[in-house]
């Protein structure tokens, strides 16, 4: 039996009409949807997620459900949640607790809802769920088969939790699938973080100079379209390998200190806290705008913004105008939060396709291993990596090359040379 | 005194939002306002307006205002008004006759609305009012000092009706000013194009087909976007250059016919009729996405795919689905109506800053120069143009060289060789 | 009976081979001698070449040559001959009279060799040729019948004597063909410029900074590349327009004044004189780059560079150094003269192609036409224009699409709106 | 005492010239050569070098003649070596025997040689030395210290010996330095290949079809400098992972015997063999052109391409022409070598200057930790990493921003979240 806390119910004819538009842009989980709905991988398995209540999020829902899966979901941000499709999922029988614009205490007790269910499996997406578990309901934590985790952000935390000797149960980090962090994090933030700046402020981006903090694939995706749209792009980095990528790349690079005092637009993705703060934002023209792509809203220090302006107000949806002594104005999207998911309408069907995938996969894999793992952070299994690759292409219907056996051979050996 | 008719006067407070919005990002515009406000170029001159009814439109007509006009404004296409900036305008005490979503009978009522003001200045976008006051309001037509014409569309149009004789009073071309053209259908267009493909599906441009129908200066705008998003660029054309030169620039060029079956998304800037039909559609991947970026809906030729459609229906806003016989679905974004401003905002602000600069700046000189007109179509006079270029590098605070008087002597000379 | 003045004759076999080499890279150029052969258009004309003897020179030579003429060829530049090309030519029986290296007196000595086979048709780079044959040669002037300019420096210095009403015959400005300039000019010099910068230097252009002064269509080409290549581009221009141009193509512009302190390569692309002058030179780093892919080596004024070193050193092919007395260093490129021909091969044939078919039939097209030209500019006819495009596609195998008769009605009426 | 083995001792002061200029762009190496002038960390060590014999190498080996060594030098190409360079390098007392265009045998006579000097330090670039070594001259191989391998081939080769257990000595992939592998690779090769291509035929890029093969590092650089030269490039690949990639960049996709048909230039990249054979090439259109960039001359398999074709001659420096039975020529540039080394100068100074930074501090170190190594492949120390990237933004003037100590904790605590 299904429980369900959401918005509005009556939303959910609308939120099948976006799910049906996202499973037909995602022909990869469609494919492993019918096959678990034949071979239910996951018969009468608890699964809870801690995930973006997207389009996207419902169709891996519907493929694991597919699969057998008993499922719990809550969100894991409280600005990213599509009330359309959390009711449509009520409607189709998950217990999901999530809305647009939850209080932290809203947030965390939505995640306790889920933990309740007992889940045995534990999809996340920034961690939260992952540490609440850890940190308030240890017995329930013993019981996990297997964690899955989706971001950056969630793999650094997970690791120093596996580092500490604190965790659990096993977790596959999903992020660190070829298939997942090459293509989600570089080409899906790259993209829609571009998007949720232009539908907050309908800007034009020729010309403007755009600085990106944090050139990891997140960042060098931002790069890369805020200049495929015409801005000239200045990166900032910590990571003296990163910055000099970025400067072959053709960027400018410097301190943001320096970038303060030229940049029109700042997006943030280090993963990182207080990269932009008082001192730079005392630095910045008027009319700067300001949004965060990274996981969580602590890049852009609020707190600081705050300190320095006499008064803000709500300018547009998504734009607060933030009226400093001397006058100038500086703008803040989404109030520091993802600005690919509370601007726009987060990462494509297209590309959540390969990363839920993976995502449905490694839920298959760990139920089938679960006897050989360990308490440790895993890589995801090659052979899940090479399989969504492989569907992905064919359900675009690219062919590529196969090695020959001479050529196989000859990679395997040392002895032939010039 | 005004009379007004929109969608909903209570909207005004979030249309002024908007309008000041825009205004913020037109710094050239408030720069012509300031002086307009002095000098009162257009005192008592009755304006009438035909144009998107959009927060930068109503920059340009608080200019006018500015100025001394007594305008009145009607919209330039029946889907393309922002009903709160109308609402706005109208408190404002501009006599505006627009909303969003108008039949043709309403849409062209509403032109003649604004004739019936006797305007003796028209600004038009696409010619509608131009041509319907050389229809039927001839003597009218007789008492117009100047018209001035946004779009290529337009301009084509009125260089037909300048061959042809009938032409009643002469026009300024402003959509041929270097800085309309060069910048608001490339830059403009370009970016706000594929914003609204973006917007109305969500679809990741990266690793799809685009095909862009016309290499112009808004589709060569349209396909350097798309291709800094990603994608792979096809190039249609009927001009031999203009495909030569998109070749060099690195695109694949085709006829239609054979583009058809490889695209992902359509995207029409040529300016034409029919140029997407029957036998195109027919040849088209399940899941093909069209979208219009010229000025009319006739570029996708709707009657031909609802003749071999067995159900159409609206998938999300701005989408509608076609399912043709065999199964496969045609997704037609805005009803293939201008997609930039029926799924997006239209152009930004940054960049109407400029268009509408020569507008205002072509009012005032048609003003002061009258007497020397004749009834023919004009360039945009190079002193405005120049004017305005050198204002919009002001307010980015860019500078640039100068000639020395050598050098404009060197280049006036012919005698100085090897 | 042809005489020649050439570097070695017996480099002749060498110079086949590479006018064998881009004569199957000009695949229009083959079509037109084709025809030629057959028609003999230009049966028994005196021909006077004052061009870069290039191999792809050469292939014009032969088109004409092909169509009955009987021609003399002089370079249009004291280094971009091609020693092997010249030697080859004048074993086919063309009085050539060039070699790389040559004074200025030798270089207008060779001009005059030319002007004393009395031409009547003249085929011109730069116009030194034309100017020289108004200047000293009147009464030959008078008997031209058609002049042919290949250059935007040519165009404007010719520009300037029909301005002053000096021109003694009709001139076609080849230049303005728009299947030249948007082609040669802007793609042709666009690469090879970039080319003769990494041959003479072998620098690694990605994180370098390029500063291009001048955004015509070789400084955008040049652009183009330079980034494509990963360096950060400025730009720097006399032009408001073309300035906003270049900042919303995304390139940084400011005065040179201040890119010269932080640029690491400096090309010259404007047709104007003393572009980077002293206080230039002055700012510049140590180990600063300086080319010029204008016509005249006058755009670095060398004179300045000269006075401000204390000592000069050849330290590659094609690479001066100069060094300051504070002991920077700076680098001239091929001595300041057209970077791609001198320091590469000048345009590839591919382009070459282009440019030199409208030349091959602006000289028939003037001969045919003679009668009806007076003294003055012509624009190549938009016949010659089209057709070489259509070559062109068809030689690359490119098929476009034709508009249908519903079509170009559609565009020529004026009577179809909303 | 040194003895060497040179085309000719008299082109030593033009190597002298070449490989100033190199060492003015590699500041890296210089100032790790000052240091090492003082320290002496290599004092009396025997080194043997089978690198390419460029102006580049020859600044490394002056680093590590300045830090002490004692150094004898092969080419590891018989077609690489710069025989001006080779000059100077003898006559600066170092061992070297290599010379452009060497047969089979006499390429490993050299290497033969260089090990009779019995080297306890061996720097490798395709693991022939190495392999060597190993084969024939294993009682010396025990005295080996440690080897350092350039290419990813090299480092293929000896981690297959690691994983048969036959390495006799500790190998460090200095290939697999992220300072080298993410520069050299991608942005040395991506230009010096292009450019070689381009030194090499003087074709346009812009509107041709590049076929490149194998998107690894080095193909991914190609592709970028392709396109970035207007090319329009299709990739093809074996690894679905990298094709998925390469399509997501924007490239097209597809099985190497259909790219055949519609390529005009193919680039190999991949480290394989046979991966253009006969197949293809008789597939592939009149006029294509062959280049290889990868490490052996075995990707464009010449055996297959000598069967079909009944005649070959040089027609260009560099390029061979292949006349097929049906009259169709393909042509294939520098006998399928390494096009970058063969046809231009090999990699830029500026990136080598890192690549070879690495070779020379990991000499130090292993000099230094010899006693913890053991007969195995090492990834470069980190630390040696970082070091090479801050010294080389150091040198380029650019700063980048630290962490703070608030930041570093916050990148290691999981307990903040939402």
């Amino acid at each position: 039996m299904s429980d369900y806390m959401v918005k509005d119910a009556s939303l959910a004819p609308e939120g099948r009409r976006l799910i049906e538009w996202a499973e037909a842009h995602m022909p990869v989980l469609r494919r492993i949807a019918e096959r678990f709905r034949v071979e239910k991988p996951l018969e009468g398995v608890k699964v809870g997620c801690c995930l973006h209540v997207t389009k996207e999020t419902a169709v891996l829902v519907r493929t694991l459900a597919a699969g057998g899966a008993d499922i719990a979901l809550c969100g894991s941000n409280p600005l990213s949640t599509q009330d359309e499709v959390a009711a449509a999922l009520a409607e189709e029988g998950i217990s999901v607790y999530a809305w647009r614009g939850q209080t932290k205490e809203e947030y965390y007790d939505c995640i306790n809802r889920v933990l309740r269910k007992e889940p045995r499996l534990v999809h996340d997406d920034g961690a939260d769920l992952i540490t609440t578990l850890h940190s308030s309901s240890q017995e329930l934590a013993d019981s996990v088969i297997c964690g899955f985790e989706e971001t950056t952000t969630g793999v650094i935390r997970l690791k120093a939790m596996e580092r500490d000797g604190v965790l659990r149960f096993p977790i596959i980090a999903v992020n660190d699938a070829k298939t997942k962090r090459l293509f989600d994090n570089r080409y899906g933030t790259g993209q829609s973080a571009v998007d949720g700046v232009i539908r907050a402020t309908n800007i034009l981006l020729a010309g403007k100079t755009v600085v990106v903090c944090g050139y990891g694939w997140v960042g060098r995706g931002i790069a890369m379209r805020a200049r495929g749209l015409g801005a000239n792009v200045i990166v900032t980095e910590v990571d003296p390998v990163k910055a000099l990528e970025a400067l072959m790349d053709g960027y400018r690079v410097m301190p943001l200190a320096e970038a303060s005092r030229i940049g029109d637009v700042f997006i943030t993705a280090t993963g990182c806290t207080k990269v932009i703060r008082r001192e730079h934002m005392e630095a910045m023209k008027d009319g700067a705008i300001l949004a965060n792509a990274g996981h969580f809203n602590v890049e852009i220090w609020i707190p600081d913004l705050e300190e320095i302006s006499v008064r803000k107000r709500r300018v547009r949806r998504c734009v607060d105008e933030y009226l400093l002594r001397d006058g100038r104005r500086l703008y803040l999207l989404g109030e520091g939060r993802l600005v690919n998911l509370v601007c726009a309408e987060g990462h494509p069907p297209h590309v959540m396709d390969m990363s839920f995938a993976n995502q449905a996969l490694c839920a298959e894999y760990a139920i089938k291993n679960r006897e050989k793992m360990e308490n440790r952070v895993y890589l995801v299994p090659e052979e899940v990596d090479i399989t969504v690759a492989r569907l992905k292409l064919e359900t675009m219907g690219v062919k590529i090359d196969e090695l020959t056996e001479e050529q196989r051979e000859y990679l395997e050996s040392w002895r032939l040379g010039t």
